[in-house]
């Protein structure tokens, strides 16, 4: 039954979703997920390939749902401050967004499902540029890069967070702190780079 | 022979900085650490404890190298900006810290060497608040949080880079390039701080 195969791929995604994003990529077990999603562990095989395609396949619906999510909406530097607020409130309430970016970085050379990926980003920096015309194509890149490093990096350093501020507690008024820092030095950044 | 002793050790921690550099904690293999190091893998146990008290050494000692290195001189922002260029150069020319960063802050709920790092963390806030007395307490630590999340995400995220500016080269072209985005970006939040 088609219903039963799509629950199925569901149920296995979920799993692995939870899998990578506490062991990453060369620590994650397959028969774990198959083990918690309740599913014969041939059916991944048959499903997505090897664990590494898994993965890509993991981190792709991830990268999918945050694109569709989180938009650049409005003009001028407010909605870059807004996207940059969003992007953290969605990294906040997804940690495992942020945790598989990081394993990717440090696991994998290439990205994964790169042509969508850059086709995406592409569109960000297309909209970025609309609502803020002065800015140049390169630092529009460079913007966006530093809010999804700067956001996907405070998740995954919770360690550092510790020894610099005494707490590594996702407590609301720590990530509200942590969110003003995040857009004032987004919005005082891309003052400087729109004159 | 004390000697013999001494550079033992250090042929181990050099072959377990780039084992765990490589592959994380929980991926790094103590004797694949023994067999680069030329040494007989009961010593590591021996002297340093086990695999995960290994880790901790390491991850202190790249640490202790980078605070002893990158201080904070001068005054006013000239003194931040110079820092974080600083920070970043460091990081490019020694990747494998914001390696080790990144696997503690994925695969440890605890820091390593807290207490040491917390000194040292503490040491950098007042430095940084003697350059800039305008800067409150919890500005100075999220600004420094901010710059070492940025360094270090940077030379992790290669992955990223790749797919939003198009190549994951470290060329010193592309790190000029980032770097100068860095620091514009500090500058101009560490202005909006001090007003």
């Amino acid at each position: 039954m088609a219903w039963d195969t799509e629950k199925t791929k569901s149920l296995l995604l979920d799993a692995a979703t939870a899998e990578f994003s506490d062991f990453g990529l060369a620590g994650a077990r397959v028969d774990r997920i198959a083990t918690t999603a309740g599913v014969n562990k041939e059916r991944i095989y048959q499903y997505f390939g090897k664990k590494d395609e898994l993965f890509g396949i993991v981190l792709a619906r991830q990268l999918a749902a945050v694109m569709d999510e989180v938009s650049i909406t409005g003009e001028g530097i407010d909605a870059v401050v807004g996207y940059a607020g969003r992007v953290f409130d969605y990294q906040v309430a997804h940690p495992e967004l942020a945790r598989l970016t990081f394993w990717e970085g440090l696991e994998r050379d290439e990205p994964t499902a790169l042509e969508t990926r850059v086709a995406g980003g592409d569109g960000k920096v297309r909209r970025l540029r609309e609502a803020l015309p002065a800015l140049s194509e390169d630092d529009a890149r460079e913007l966006l890069l530093s809010i999804l490093t700067l956001c996907d990096g405070w998740q995954v350093l919770r360690t550092m967070d510790r020894v610099y501020t005494g707490t590594a507690e996702r407590s609301s008024k720590r990530n509200a702190a942590r969110r003003r820092a995040v857009l004032a030095m987004i919005e005082a950044h891309t003052r400087e780079l729109v004159g």
